[in-house]
């Protein structure tokens, strides 16, 4: 059996990722509802919405799902006591240390996961505890490895680093995709762009619109003098492009940034001013569809692939 | 019959890029004898010098070879006459448009093949009838394109743009990274930087040394406002990023960079002050290998990782 679909109880290894702004209890009470695992993302949300979004995402589903918590924010320690209360069964962290709140978390019997973009990580996700590691490449939308370690190279150093089950992230929106990550080492995927433009998304329709629209070299990572982000090049993109390539300092570029961003553009849908995270992948969506016909898709397509491969498409 | 050792007449649809300063006719001849497709690199050659690196490869190998010439430089013609003249049989095209040379190649019956970082550039190289091409990732050594696409998100946006021979390139240095790119579409690999590092690679030994040592992150795209190149992160790349941080122009930067950069690095072992060029990929490389070895533990890792997904491993 696949150790993904064994740790979390789920039947195929693909976890929607907990983004901010798209991921709420309706696309991952869906996600989970079709057999991968959903991830609410606490990144956007106060504590009490994401309590919220826990007991709807409850009433919604009664298949395993789980909360992505960025370590980054202020209000951690609400977030984790709301997660504590509802026994939801799985965390993912991220943008954080593994230290910190691994041993926490398992004490209370939470399967712990957490993400990385490089295999030094790696190695202190397995001295933390974690149960399991998401490996994220370069091409990911949103936060971003200072390394810019892609996934094609990144998934064979984490795999080599420890025997921890491991989800590939970063680039992934098709079945191939999925089978080519697995084949470098990877047990499963994580998914978020795929899943960002689902019509269970909470993203802004406008937002979605422009992510179906987006082609190759439609976003950037940018934002690298304070964390790495990849963004949708939109017209505050290109502000921000200019006084990076002009030399401006952290704090300027921080000033320029300001706040709610990324709330009036995922969410509210002002696409010039709005900062729009997305991934490279993006650049192959190109439909809004509901999250049951996503999954058939990439599990038929995966499926296909894998034939391809027994049918010997591949020897020579 | 695979397509691309059918197109060059080949047995496995390796190839080893045509790199400045590593690709002489010794790595060339020595890949082609090993059933793969050696490509001398003119990039880096007078055309005297390319002249002599053309004969002692046809008098190294009797199997099919190639020479890579970047379109960029100066003294296209004499080398693309006496390509002509010597008939090598198959010529890689870079850093340039492909309406320039393939008519007159083709007409002189040249396989021409080529490189590519989008897929809107595929598509003017089918418009200009060449008869490969490589798709070629952000995590590549050396030149890069603009849009940072890695190989993971931009061989399925090739794939689906062009019915074209697909090669794909950047961050492919083991058999299971070659299957992966197959799985997303290509038909077959360019391998660079695990060749550069090769016994037969003329590099210099103590550039070769550092490509074994490097870890994740040990290089960076560099020189964005010139032409974007992936480099060690050296002293002489510190300056560089330094200078790109603070909003150098780009002739201050070109001022920086001066001449014959990469040849003190990469052919006289100037490690500190000379331009060092390697993919990503080079976080996998430990050893210093002959070619012969390096392919069969390629040939044997796809083969392992065909046999894996065979034997079911991957179905849930």
């Amino acid at each position: 059996m696949n150790t993904i679909c064994k740790l979390f109880n789920i039947k195929y290894p693909i976890i929607q990722g907990g983004m901010v702004w798209c991921s709420g209890w309706k696309l991952a009470s869906a996600v989970s509802n079709c057999g991968g695992l959903g991830l609410i993302g606490a990144g956007s949300m106060h504590p009490e919405t994401l309590e919220e979004h826990i007991v709807k995402c409850k009433a919604a589903t009664d298949k395993p799902f789980g909360v992505n918590v960025p370590l980054l924010y202020s209000e951690t320690e609400r977030v984790m006591d709301i997660i504590a209360k509802h026994e939801v069964p799985i965390v993912f962290t991220s943008a954080g240390s593994p230290k910190k709140w691994t041993g926490w978390l398992k004490n209370k019997g939470i399967t712990v996961v957490h993400v990385v973009s490089s295999s030094f990580f790696a190695g202190k996700c397995e001295a933390a505890g974690v149960d399991a590691i998401v490996a994220e490449g370069f091409e990911a939308g949103g936060h971003n490895g200072r390394e810019e370690t892609t996934t094609l190279s990144l998934i064979p150093s984490v795999r080599k680093a420890t025997t921890l089950p491991l989800l590939a992230a970063g680039g992934i929106g098709s079945g191939e995709a999925m089978l080519a990550t697995m084949v470098l080492g990877a047990d499963g995927v994580q998914i978020g762009s795929a899943f960002a433009v689902a019509e269970e998304s909470s993203a802004h329709p406008d937002f979605k619109k422009v992510i179906t629209e987006l082609g190759e070299g439609g976003t950037k990572l940018a934002l690298k003098k304070l964390a790495p982000t990849r963004l949708v090049k939109n017209a505050f993109f290109e502000q921000v492009d200019e006084a990076e390539k002009g030399g401006k300092s952290p704090e300027e570029i921080r000033g320029l940034l300001g706040r709610g961003r990324a709330k009036k553009g995922m969410f509210e849908g002002d696409l010039d001013a709005g900062e729009l995270e997305i991934g490279q992948v993006a650049a192959q969506l190109n439909e809004i569809l509901p999250v049951d016909k996503i999954m058939e898709t990439l599990i038929a397509d995966y499926e296909n692939a894998t034939q391809n491969i027994q049918g010997n498409k591949f020897t020579f």
